[in-house]
């Protein structure tokens, strides 16, 4: 456990370094084993915390909230997004890491489309995805934006479910979840988005200019 | 008082990183109690000052210039924009930090627009910023820019009255003033206000092209 | 050879931070003497990457596969453009190093022409490439993607047949291989490369919008 | 001596950061007393260089060549752009170090107008120059390229002597050569050109956009 705490940590100091998580936006949540999960804390800098910042939950959907608190640091309030990460980890039985990015990459493709998805598709990177192919086409879900974000758990929920070969959620204007069987596979994937999502913006940018065909 | 010159000075070598800070524009400073700030040197390179390159003024109104210098380093002037950071810290008393960006983001928002304030919509990162909400419209005052820094103290005093939810006064064609109740938090609002800065120049060049509808 | 496989390591790390690599995409190869060459290993991040996570090959073209394992790491497989690289070696007896990146602004010159080639003119930057001048027209072949990597193998030893004064092979929604006689020079030819392909789209967008004449 | 040189590595490495220096393109001189300087050899890569790979030279008007080699590291060449920077130091007296810079944004503004010059308005950053105020227009001069670096010699020299408010001369489709009266205030100078140069793009970007009024 205490690897799995200094792994968020470091993680963290990095998504910062690329814009993932800034002001207090963004973060990451490692599942131990026995739906046993790691949480960073709400409204704080993320590439600021500490190993003993960090809240243990369980899973549990017994209970209406989704999870209890095991472990609670003092004085730190748990993330708003703790239900949305339980909510993907039960539909997600093999992920054990969820990264939560506020990057503008993923906004600006949540505000290029009023569509509930958008697909990536022609892109060598859709290779560092787990299943991706080069030829095929790999479509994320998007959901609409609320004011508080425990309310989108539930819309969360059935979009996972309802996109099986998708390994993120995106949510307009706020930014996206990607998730994989490992901390490390969490991050390949999310650089595999995030490098998909700029490219797109460029390509469309290019296209409306005329500098590419079709 | 130790930690706050030291924290001025790291913080300063980061917001070089992020362009806030570059040649010898933009800057910060810290509000200790008893109505003393630490003011950074003027003219100098931001992101190399040490704790003693650092200013010492207590806030007086009953003078003209709304500070009397306490400590001074050899050789150094003080901050073209301390008369700034006087009224800042005069209008909001709970602030305890402000940081000046000459950041391009922030630069290009006040030239997209001739108006004298700017509306910030849409974002799930207004959350970050004190008081914002995601349905919300959160505005900034726009002030014109003038060819001594100590001649903007008076309007930037009136901007900061004028628009009590905000958190930051930009300056035409030159940055941007963001305070917060501790350094932190000033930190963060730097981060989530250059964030939405940023956005919103992309979000426009991309309805500029069609690709963003409404 | 441990001072080499130190050097991929290092190199790795510096091409994580500029893009270059990144989810699992990308890496580097550098060649020994006796037709031995360190290859880095597939499907994992590169930027971690140690000297021990690195195969040895030697170059044989008596065999079907042009090249034979000396040395495997456990539990690792060998990279998916191994073969590429051998085929690039092979056709560039000079060469001592192949980078392989990902980056977005090779790709984008890929997307922006249906052309097998793209010719790069006009910047002092081009004479950083080995025979390189500001007056002439430097041109690299596109290929198209596949969906194995290993098929690209036939098609690269063409191209680099073919273009005698090319340092580079593009190949199209993917990226570009990039070579030098030694490590140094394999990576101020990417430098150069990265820089002319950026340049590159930024120019033609400029000019889209008649900010640039001709 | 040994601090100047030190500097001019550290430098280096910093410019190399922010994509001045790439390949093995633009450095960086410092002026000593008695009209020597140190220069940085031709043709590798500047973040690389250490103090041992300077050479130092004496500026000599007398001679054809306008300077004699003092000191020479061994199997290195000396830049291509010393008789640039000697004529630079000849024409300003007062300037003690001169960068060159390879900088996309510098060549861009090359590239957006066929003029023998650019004026730089309506930035606050423009009083982080020297004698510049936000309301004037500081121009500078833009030279043709050329084949061989050291033919611009000549015509940087007239170039200097033209524009006396100056601190910089662009050369088209290549970069910039900055100056100032320290080591820190040619740093200082080219972080304001650089910043300048960045915006005068995005400003005619978003102009051609009809995002920016006039």
């Amino acid at each position: 456990m205490k690897e799995s705490k200094e792994l968020i940590c470091k993680m963290c100091r990095l998504f910062y370094i690329k814009g993932w998580v800034s002001g207090t936006g963004g973060g990451m949540t490692i599942r131990l084993d026995n739906d046993l999960a790691l949480i960073a804390p709400s409204g704080i800098q993320k590439e600021e915390i500490e190993p003993h910042d960090l809240f243990l939950i369980q899973l549990d959907n017994s209970i209406k909230e989704n999870y209890r608190i095991i472990e609670k640091p003092d004085q730190l309030k748990i993330s708003a997004c703790t239900s949305i990460f339980v909510q993907i980890f039960n539909q997600r039985p093999t992920a054990k890491a969820i990264i939560h990015s506020h990057s503008i990459n993923a906004v600006m493709v949540t505000k290029i489309t009023q569509a509930p998805e958008i697909a990536l598709e022609k892109y060598e990177m859709l290779k560092g995805l787990q299943g991706g192919t080069y030829f095929g086409s790999h479509v994320l879900p998007i959901l609409d934006n609320v004011e508080h974000e425990c309310d989108l758990a539930e819309a969360v929920g059935k979009a996972v479910e309802k996109y099986p070969l998708a390994h993120a959620v995106l949510v307009r204007d706020h930014g996206v979840y990607i998730w994989g069987e490992s901390p490390e596979k969490a991050k390949i994937h999310a650089e595999c988005y995030d490098y998909l999502f700029g490219a797109l913006i460029q390509e469309k940018t290019l296209k409306a200019l005329n500098l590419i065909g079709g």
